[in-house]
């Protein structure tokens, strides 16, 4: 089982069974986005996916791995995983991003920040997956990098990827590390525009966030044209905080809905706190600098849907602007670097503040109960008691 | 007049002036803290006072200045200003605390950081004051230190005190810069433990937050014996932020409030969103390492007051331990240095964001409407209708 | 003495004194820039003053203050201190400067450091002084800019300015600080273009480095007309490090002139290891980012001289380019920064290391020796002696 | 070629065949440590190896992977790269040592700073490797960790190694990923303490430094007893800089060498200036924040060998300390950390300073001169015209 899993030969079988397994999950518990439920976040209005994709350019796309079920077998499952990845625009390698990174808690990875920081641009495409995957995914997006750019590390410079991690160890077999070099170049190849899946796909697969079922969630905020039209949009991966943080328009969803907290379940205890993932897009020409400001407003949004930023939680944020482009090769002596007003970036701050919370939130409703390792149970947030609960603190009309 | 106020012979008069001024407040407007309004943050105890003071040894003390009314003199007045200092412990030059600092919003100044950031700790009182003043109050910081360490300069090393500054121009003459050397020791000389006075006092006087009336705020939390019986203060001087942002456990306070919104008047517009300053103690024995993370985690607890952290808004924080003494003169070769467990942190970014998020409205709740320069007025936040839109909400029984 | 050293009526008197003084030091020990003695550092050519006003635009002034000898005092004399200041360019309120500053060893000051990390620009005057002066110069810069600038604090936003200090202590009366808001002034009224006076003058009068006289030393590097015909001036105030060290060229001056080590005498151990402050200039287009880079490459030069970075030292580096202007009050909603190809920063890099080689050791070869407080004496680097040892190690022609 | 080399049945061939190679280098050229040349760096002793490995406790090791000539066919050879590792401590995941880094330039890669930089501590052993490898490297210390460790990502948390990276593309078919799986892990298994092979091995083999055959270079210092009897140690892998920088005792080695440049040859320009990483070690109790401060002085031992820290160039550095224990359970509620007063740090800071410019220089003077991918000649740094060089300097008696 093993050794199939990281088979070239038989990765697409397990794919097409992953998504199979995934299209076969239970249809009782229906899921929406947060907005679907009457439910809004902030005052700013959306982009028209209400997705980091409503940033002009940004793709992305998912590989979900879903197999096995029962005991875990280490190395060879039950595998709930995954991989997502977000691209820039086109051809990041030739025509780079600014980009700035925020570390709200470093338990955890994401690499290609000493560049990022350094150059004040991102160059290659962005991969979200397990923690102990790291190294694998890393490699897939060498492969693709190599494959689409055939005189990198000949006659061009070498690369160095972002790839960031959370933990599903609760109910994936991490240690299988299944998401191989191949699935994650069928990612990359795969990223597209348009609205983006959410909950418990591609690396949000196995993700528990607030003691229920997390993963990934989007969200987008536009600006007016008198501040430029400009989009924001934030795509997460949610494996973070304990139940009785939750809180949705300052009311305490968690604590209401306890007790009975019947979350995770199936007798293994959490080893960790989990880990958030941010990465926000803009169109508005932003410097990396100031992105380093934008990423900096991040948790505050992520704060308001009640999290601490646990100690053993990898809070990592990575902010990119395509308006502004530069070039691989420099043209001149000189380039110019386009920067919004820092006096006109509040209303920015306030777009990436909200579709932060929402993506956050996006993640918990979208995302439906799922059995993992051992019979781990990670259950999904109650729609139904959520929109009550709400409406008694009469911010659910 | 501002010749009088730079004459130590005179300032006591106009400090004396200025509490009588500040004792005969519009007695219509009765202010409350929050708690004593019914509104609770969080979930965690307060400690007895509900102040940074709570911290076993923290001393604070005020000296606030309230002179003249009407049109602006530059240099001459009106005057609502002040300075407020924090003392970490009763010697703290030759037992310092460990320290650290995080600015989410640089656009702001608190001297004295690369020197904690270097050593780890936090020799000198902190003094809060306006913009423009630093420069008198830093020299009346120095002033204070000579007179009680004469061996400082001579035989022993100099000194770099903490100083940090808001701006209050829009209510006072800060051109004038009145508060003085004689100012800063007075404060110095008061500090004392016990209940500290919130709103316009002190460095606060000035101050005007979510365009309400704002200033000194400050609240506690106490953690459970089990996790070790330790204490978490916070005091902020607030003055940040727009109105249409001010949030109240979720509820949108500020919206719900306008229109009219009748803050800030007198045909001045205000030049600066202002900025936040907030000190947080513990007695928890923490290196400075991770007091960089109770730091990193302040910003939480003001994202739930719906604060943006705005472009021109200096939101500095500094943490101190006084659960770790650090000789002037070390003993020895080596010295050890007490943690606190990281996996035990979480209860205290809990106690630090709730403690923020509590200091802001204490702030809000506390600070009378009050007129500055040229009829500019701060109003109030009104607190029986504050407390009306809660119950709408459920927030408040 | 000490009231009429901080009466305005008298300052006047007290310069002009110190200026008398300065004027009448030993004409016995000849003192030099180190290229009349025929010693070049690096190989790029320097510009026409090989000084920080090299780069056009750029303007120092230094206030010396020296007055009184023998038993220290304190509050009354020996005066042995000063004030430099380096304004970037005609106007920088207006026409602000991109900025970025590096702290290789943080026991120090350097005021203002948060605004221009988030603003990315420097719009104030930089004030060089004595440690416990930082508050009165800090004063009087906001004098100078009030006076300038009607609006500052009433229409117009206030101001964060830069004051960096180092401990004169050792020579000095520092606990008088006797460098008043009026010298201040003065200083920044007369700030000019042209040649730098170097050594024991502004800031630098009482300095020690290398457990020799220090104080001012500036230097400039001028890149090829291919490179873009750039200029970068270094200026710093050096107060760091012990004999042993000092190296010039890789050869070990300072462990080849002693023994005897006749450096500091006079029965008063010194307390500190001192500091360096150190600026850098340029006209090359840099953003924020790309003079941050520059700053982390100024210790590298500083190595050179055998500069470790001790402990007590607070080593900051503050880096500015006129090569790009940001407008007080932005034009539209965005702007242009220029910024030359990250690929081409390498000779900047070099200039800047050699540059600050250069300028530590001007400092110490145009220094005189000096007698302070108590009859400490910090001896001139004796020049003859050094070019002698240069020549056994082949390293002067 | 390829197949053979990624299928783990045919690596150890490959190695054999790779350390046969390396035996088989030119014995026409004999290389030396820089002290077998005569030439001493500072002042302070070296520890018994002169080696990182005289930290006790810390085990180096090496794989070397040589194979193959002529026409670089991209992804089948010729090979010219490898791994190093470095293990802190025996069981470095049980009993973590404290640690920090320092990005002097960012142009490359090191994984696991945020967890370090979060934590204060390393809990992985260190493995550095060419650029695109740093995907299979990662995936290789995870095999490794997880066959040690069974439960962990099951009922322990997961892991976050630290990978860094330089480009050996000049010479090494850097687009084949040579570096497997079972390479990594067996560095690992052999990890040892005593002598450490330097120059062209291990990560070190395809590496050029100053236009000179680069890699592996050690260097340690030793403390006296009463400043504590400790061990400074550095490891770096220097693939940095151009041929006119060389300098060794300020002497201009690389300027007195050329002409001719006779560096690398075979008609492929450089892409990129390369990287340097270093790693240092010490026995001295230290904290993470006492560790950054020693990690921000070894770029003042790096610039002493003439590095200006090129654009292109990955400077990154990683400390840590055996002097203190961080167990993986935390025992208590609360842990002892044992910090050397920080005022004793200035000969610790003089020892890594010294230990990194030795190491760097050790790795020129033993890396032999080696040809690579497409006929690519990185000379050795000829050592006796060096020694002659330096003779006239009187830098060598």
């Amino acid at each position: 089982m093993k050794t199939a899993c990281e088979s070239p030969a038989i990765l697409c079988v397990t794919i097409v069974l992953a998504l199979a397994a995934f299209a076969a999950e239970p249809a009782a518990q229906p899921r929406a986005r947060l907005r679907e439920l009457g439910i809004t976040i902030g005052t700013l209005p959306t982009g028209r996916w209400n997705a980091i994709t409503d940033v002009a350019g940004v793709r992305v796309s998912h590989v979900t791995l879903i197999q096995g079920e029962g005991k875990l077998v280490p190395g060879q499952g039950p595998i709930r995983t995954g991989v997502t990845v977000v691209l820039p625009r086109q051809d990041v390698w030739q025509n780079k991003v600014p980009a700035a990174s925020f570390v709200l808690n470093g338990n955890g990875e994401m690499t290609g920040l000493e560049w990022i920081e350094e150059s004040g641009y991102l160059e290659t495409p962005i991969a979200l997956t397990n923690t102990l995957n790291v190294g694998r995914v890393y490699d897939g997006v060498i492969t693709y990098m190599l494959k689409r750019y055939p005189e990198i590390g000949v006659t061009d410079v070498t690369i160095n990827p972002v790839v960031a991690e959370c933990d599903d160890s609760d109910l994936n077999d991490i240690r299988g590390r299944h998401v191989t070099d191949a699935a994650t170049v069928e990612a990359l190849e795969n990223a597209a525009s348009g609205p983006v899946r959410e909950g418990a796909v591609g690396a949000g697969t196995g993700m528990i966030a607030f003691g229920f079922k997390g993963g990934i969630g989007t969200s987008s905020r536009v600006i007016s044209k008198s501040d430029g039209a400009y989009t924001v949009g934030v795509l997460v991966n949610a494996n973070m905080e304990s139940r009785e943080q939750l809180t949705i328009k300052g009311v305490p969803i968690g604590r209401e809905l306890a007790p009975p907290l019947t979350g995770l379940a199936g007798g293994t205890p959490r080893a960790s706190d989990g880990s958030i993932i941010i990465i926000a897009a803009t169109d508005a020409p932003l410097s990396a600098r100031q992105l380093k400001r934008l990423a900096r407003r991040v948790p505050l949004g992520l704060a308001r849907t009640g999290a601490l930023s646990r100690h053993s939680s990898g809070d990592i944020i990575l902010c990119f602007s395509t308006g502004n482009t530069i070039p691989h090769q420099p043209k001149g002596q000189t380039s110019s670097l386009l920067e919004l007003a820092d006096t006109r970036l509040n209303v920015l701050f306030q777009a990436v503040e909200e579709a932060t919370e929402e993506a956050v939130l996006n993640a918990l409703t979208t995302a439906p109960t799922m059995v993992g390792r051992d019979g781990n149970v990670a259950e999904g947030l109650p729609l139904e008691k959520t929109k009550e609960i709400l409406r008694r603190y009469n911010q659910l009309r």
